[in-house]
């Protein structure tokens, strides 16, 4: 049980005196991508800390009165700086009445937004979440990937690919499933590593994986390759983060599905099942 | 390859005659957590073919002039219906410039969206897909709960617990993991069934689980208790359809992070880290 429990009238009198903090998925990148609820509560924030992932797209709607705190991805790699947030996130929700706390994608898958709202809980703060479109779903929808299809993938699972002393520390034997699809959230670096392990626990050197950069945006690139090809091929294209892998058969689908289009001056060769020229 | 890449003549035609299905993701229920994208194609459509999933505050959100069509669950349970389905949206694109399909949660996780899909490209058909927030995400931030936490699952898995033959076919091995949510959408037939056969494939009785009904809307009910008691509770609060499954760790952070509040009378009790009275 948590202390605060204990303390029922300073919670009280906290919460008349505090502002609520929202914690808000910004989705993949698109900024008409925000729901409605994002929207309209970033038009009214008083104050937004943001994340790297979140782009000036969808900044360009919080108010003018908005004061906008960026804590980037750097501060991210280290404990105490998430601490730091945590304690700029109670110190504002007891300066201003609209916090909106603005993660990329959903809040809730990799955004450690349980963590910040633990803090939030045991200081007494009220706070409120609006789920996003995370990036699995958003990217995946962008590039023409079923993320899940009858006859393919009867199961998606979520995971990051964060390297951690040269490796990845995931669950292979649960990842190297048939019909199912891997999303791997921030896994460019361990690339090679992850297809190499998926291989190794069964999955076959021609199972189909693709790589995402910039997903949804106009910036878009996707590779689209093998297991065993993938890892070479993004080297050769030059893909950089932020970088979403989808690895399983409804990957293949993508040569009918893909309907995106962003800029041509990017564009990867793929079989299109529609030649480009009909797109006009 | 598909036959009509070496038509591009007929597809042309049809292009050039043909409007755009947009194949939208309507949320998990909440209007408010409909994307920006959605709203405005919604208000701008000409016809709008929806399944059962999708609510009346979401359908209010239709432009005066739109048609709108019911396609709903029943017709879901036969093959035959799905290819009605298909063969309505063709004819649809055909007669009409803005047609949208709406599903809910996201159109590409369990929304049978490709196979749709599939369908209009073999038919030249133009569209595009509008990803949204997938039930998963928003029933687990309406109900406190964050589907990935450093400390309890660095994965999360999404399934379908559809019971075929009075059993759910699951890849049980992949699913019963430490360290790992799994989301069971659609899966309150098959509940005491998915429960027990975690149980045999390793994961101990008291892990956490809950289920929730209505999730993101003013009726939503939550029941939190554990692999072993779950069903029984489920049975005793008379839950029903459409409900969520959340099993893991992550389960137990309700306690602190539960935020929302739907309506007092149907309020299921549980262990709240804010006393009740506090939230007035």
């Amino acid at each position: 049980m948590n202390s605060f429990v204990e303390l029922p009238a300073m919670v009280a009198a906290c919460r008349a005196s505090c502002g609520t903090v929202y914690l808000v998925g910004a989705g993949p990148g698109d900024p008409e991508l925000l729901t409605v609820r994002a929207a309209r509560l970033l038009a009214d924030a008083d104050v937004i800390v943001y994340d790297h992932l979140v782009g000036p797209d969808v900044l360009s709607l919080a108010g003018a009165q908005a004061r906008q705190i960026y804590v980037g991805k750097e501060r991210y790699r280290h404990t105490l700086q998430q601490e730091d947030i945590n304690a700029l996130l109670v110190r504002l929700a007891r300066e201003h009445a609209c916090v909106v706390r603005l993660k990329g994608g959903d809040p809730f898958v990799f955004g450690r937004g349980g963590e910040e709202l633990e803090v939030l809980a045991a200081e007494g703060i009220r706070f409120e979440v609006v789920p996003g479109v995370t990036a699995g779903c958003g990217v995946a929808a962008y590039a023409g990937i079923p993320l899940t299809h009858r006859d393919h993938a009867q199961s998606c699972v979520f995971v990051t690919g964060h390297l951690k002393d040269g490796s990845c520390d995931l669950d292979w034997l649960a990842l190297a499933r048939p019909r199912q699809t891997v999303v791997v959230y921030m896994g460019l670096a361990g690339l090679s590593h992850i297809c190499e392990r998926l291989m190794a626990h069964g999955l076959p050197g021609d199972w189909p994986a693709a790589v995402v950069e910039q997903g949804t945006l106009l910036d878009q690139r996707v590779v689209a390759a093998t297991l065993s090809t993938l890892a070479a091929e993004v080297e050769v294209a030059g893909l950089r983060s932020p970088c979403l892998t989808i690895v399983g058969e409804v990957v293949r689908l993508r040569e009918q599905l893909a309907w995106f289009e962003p800029r041509a001056d990017l564009a990867i060769p793929f079989l299109p099942a529609v030649p480009a020229e009909l797109h006009a």
